[in-house]
């Protein structure tokens, strides 16, 4: 027995070897806080789940509670636990894979909206009762007058652009007034429940609700004003969630945004110059706080649309060159975006982008590949196929990496040469690629020794705004993960940015400093349960 | 460009290296069928299940339709595919997990029990229009007079015993009439769609009630004129489905069966002994009818429950070792069953299971372990951990090994030895591991070329009858799965059999035959396309 014990274990050990929090030989305080994070969770997994679900045989009106469940169905739930709160004060290291255009609260967009008369706001169709629930508004910044009053009246002409503050004013009290024209916007600019596990519950369906977010908030955001706001607000809600540093992915399928004249003219390079601008007074702002240590900075990865022609992506690739040359330290990547199950593979797109590559090495500048692929639950099929393609053209990591489990040598080649996987796992589960997050593939990745980054991906529609929810999702769906993976996936995502060598150091360092802190305040809250082995 | 395409080809060809279905050279006719097949596939994705969704934004009416859904709700849907109607053809080799209580479509233990005036019903508490959905029938036989002749009826007392053919014929027309009464039954003995995709739609849920479809039938299938007819209808749709060879998991949970005199008294080797006589009656039939040649027989892997105690398993573990002294042809194997999340793990029986091996080493016979194991979405937990000790304990083969993809040694181990998994993708999708086909990590599986046999599990409760629906969900789910990998599947199936190396060869030979001449009707039916590369 004796003997069988230690062949079990050995045999354990081997299948973790390659897992990365393993790779570090952790101090006497991190195990302490291990086990204390341990215990809470054991501990709550009783308290707010097992006791939130109606557990007897034969009930059916109670939603199915668990760890990991659906998120948005769990969120207030999830809010309320000790887990959570403990989570929120973890330095969270580097945020890889998020869309810029999708970062901040829908409720902030619709209030920086209402601050600017010029926004305009119209329907194609009128407004019913029944119909309001997928009406799509559209938004424009107009300087000239506009005679129409209100979307619900009567009189109310299909078309016609209203002023937002009086579309607001103006909304029916048979819509519930203007609370429910916030409502109406912000439901328009977000994924609910029904909608994720009811009306629209597979990939596909799902992907059509969350492209018309991106319909609704696109002019918005592109409109300069707002543009500066949002990205300020942006920043600083996730530094206050821990993040110190964010490599965002900004959308330059549109060639301009909307100036404050109103005109659709203003050229990609203005974007990053407002991104520059707000950024340095974000900085002056932490540093007056006496908080400049908790942020290191934020970088580019240019996209644009997996829609585009071949030839089309060329002026794409050349605009993002001649951004990189203007602005060589923001400009850190380059990647393609949208529903890889419906949209063009990479495939398509070798042939330029191999040129894209021959003309970096001509003009001598680089600027990485940082690829989506592998975001489906396909097996073959031209999405999954992207991670082979992704890997061949050399991507720095891989955006998803969904279905990368599947694939024996691509898992080989990402621990060996050290291709993180920027997982989205909350987005992933609102996008029904996974059900649950005890059905998320993450845990094989880990097992694997694949570097892994934790990311929101688009948080202003899936309402995972910060890091910690998606830390808690991946932390209570399972128990060979603790505190410790969760440092280990922290420090990663530092480790496998695109910051340069000495930045890159300095940006871990301050981790370092600030997870050692962390570390010692769960120690010193719960030092008492530090000696007990669970799990 | 021609060189990315050569290394693409090459990264591809290393990443499914593994892979079992391309271990073998194939047959032009072979790899124009599976072509044909491909192409069916490929056209029924857009002419059943394409055609089938309501594929606009904002039609919430339609379910979620799409290749490798839920098949509760899509049996229908794949019953009139074309792709379902050739898979029906093809030769499936071994059934290897099959708990023998749960193989007969439930309207025919309906049946079985209605031919025996003996069989009696009763309920616990009065039966409502609401309470009938719930409500679990007890069945007894007795040999004694009952005067109670209805349970709809205003007189009954819960707890009194009904004649069946007395409480069906007056059941009341509240409830449905007679038709009402079998619709009852049925619905006791299998998961409804809404059961499993609504009202129990977590794993731990939908347990509960897959437990109570076994407490309802238990009794019926232990009444010995019944356990007989039972055998002999597995035997014979199995067959009718191209199943040749059976390895079915008996429950010996319980001590006994109800005999023709209704004493529950039939002890464990006259169980055998029916099987071995029903099986050679029909053998004598199929050989009447010229089909000796599509079966080959039934074995048994001797189960017991995992609530048992380590010190109560010893009695199991000794009716089994004299049941194999008896039969030694007949009992195959040994595994533990039941609810892996909820019931003991195997770490803690592993005194009694050391103590059993010893045992036969000592009488001189082999009883291999084929356990459950990973039937879980856990990950460390004590049903995940299940697997660290199957393999420890020699397993021959995995039982579901749902969670076995997290586990990079493992995986190797179950490559390199030959451990074969067990999957059964229709029941872990309706006992709510994964939603649908295309999340489950069936693919994983074979890409890192762990033997696979395709499984029924439960097919009386899940209405997978056969292992045609299994393929086919598994076929329509997967771009790199195809025919050729079902014919592995097959193959491996009666390779990974614990039939005798001169029964195996037989088996094989036999199936062999019968595959070539599978191949040979798809190439006659479907030659026109062969030459059109697919996919």
């Amino acid at each position: 027995m004796e003997q069988y014990l230690q062949n079990r274990s050995s045999l354990i050990d081997q299948d973790l070897s390659f897992r990365r929090d393993r790779t570090k030989a952790n101090t006497v305080s991190e195990l302490s806080a291990d086990r204390a994070v341990r215990q809470i969770r054991a501990t709550e997994a009783d308290s707010v789940w097992l006791a939130n679900e109606s557990a007897y045989y034969g009930d059916d009106t109670s939603p199915c509670i668990f760890p990991g469940m659906q998120f948005l169905t769990a969120k207030s739930l999830i809010m309320q636990t000790k887990l959570f709160k403990l989570l929120v004060k973890m330095p969270k290291g580097a945020l890889l894979h998020a869309h810029l255009d999708a970062t901040v609260n829908a409720r902030l967009l619709l209030k920086f909206a209402l601050e600017h008369p010029c926004i305009h706001i119209r329907l194609s169709r009128p407004l019913t009762i029944t119909s309001i629930t997928t009406a799509i508004p559209e938004f424009r910044p107009l300087t000239a007058a506009s005679s129409a009053l209100s979307l619900t009246s009567d009189g109310y002409v299909p078309g016609e652009w209203v002023p937002i503050v009086k579309a607001r004013d103006s909304f029916h009290e048979n819509f519930g007034g203007p609370e429910g024209f916030d409502k109406w916007i912000v439901d328009a600019l977000m994924i609910n429940p029904s909608e994720a596990y009811e009306q629209y519950n597979t990939t596909n369906k799902i992907w059509r609700k969350f492209q018309s977010t991106f319909a609704v908030s696109s002019v918005l955001i592109r409109y300069k004003p707002i543009w500066r706001k949002y990205i300020y607000e942006f920043l600083s809600s996730s530094v206050d969630d821990g993040i110190s540093y964010i490599e965002a992915r900004i959308n330059f399928h549109y060639k301009h945004m909307f100036g404050e004249d109103g005109e659709e003219s203003v050229p990609h390079r203005e974007w990053l110059i407002d991104l520059e601008e707000v950024t340095e007074q974000f900085r002056q702002t932490l540093k007056q706080q006496g908080r400049g240590n908790e942020f290191v900075g934020i970088k580019v990865i240019y996209t644009t649309v997996r829609h585009a022609t071949p030839e089309g992506l060329e002026w794409y690739t050349e605009d993002c060159i001649q951004l990189k040359q203007e602005f060589p330290h923001l400009i850190i990547g380059f990647d393609l975006v949208g529903h890889e199950d419906s949209l063009k593979p990479l495939i398509d797109y070798i042939d330029p982008l191999l040129k894209f590559r021959k003309r970096q090495e001509e003009l001598g500048i680089d600027i990485p590949f940082v690829f989506h692929a592998g975001e489906t639950t396909g097996d073959g099929t031209k999405a999954d196929m992207n991670l082979y393609d992704a890997i061949l053209l050399g991507t720095k990591r891989i955006g998803h990496g969904f279905s990368l489990y599947k694939h024996p040598k691509l898992l080989q080649i990402c621990r060996e040469r050290g291709i993180a996987v920027e997982a989205c796992p909350i987005s992933n589960e609102i996008l029904r690629l996974t059900s649950s997050m005890p059905m998320h593939p993450l845990p094989a990745l880990l097992n694997q020794g694949v570097p892994v980054a934790l990311c929101s991906d688009d948080p202003a529609v899936f309402g995972n705004m910060g890091l910690t929810f998606d830390y808690f999702q991946v932390l209570v769906a399972s128990e060979t993960t603790g505190l410790l993976t969760l440092g280990q996936i922290a420090r990663d995502s530092l480790q496998h940015s695109l910051l340069e060598p000495a930045e890159k150091e300095h940006a871990l360092q301050l981790w370092e400093s600030r997870w050692n802190f962390f570390i010692r305040s769960i120690v010193e809250d719960h030092g008492s349960v530090g000696d007990q082995q669970v799990n």
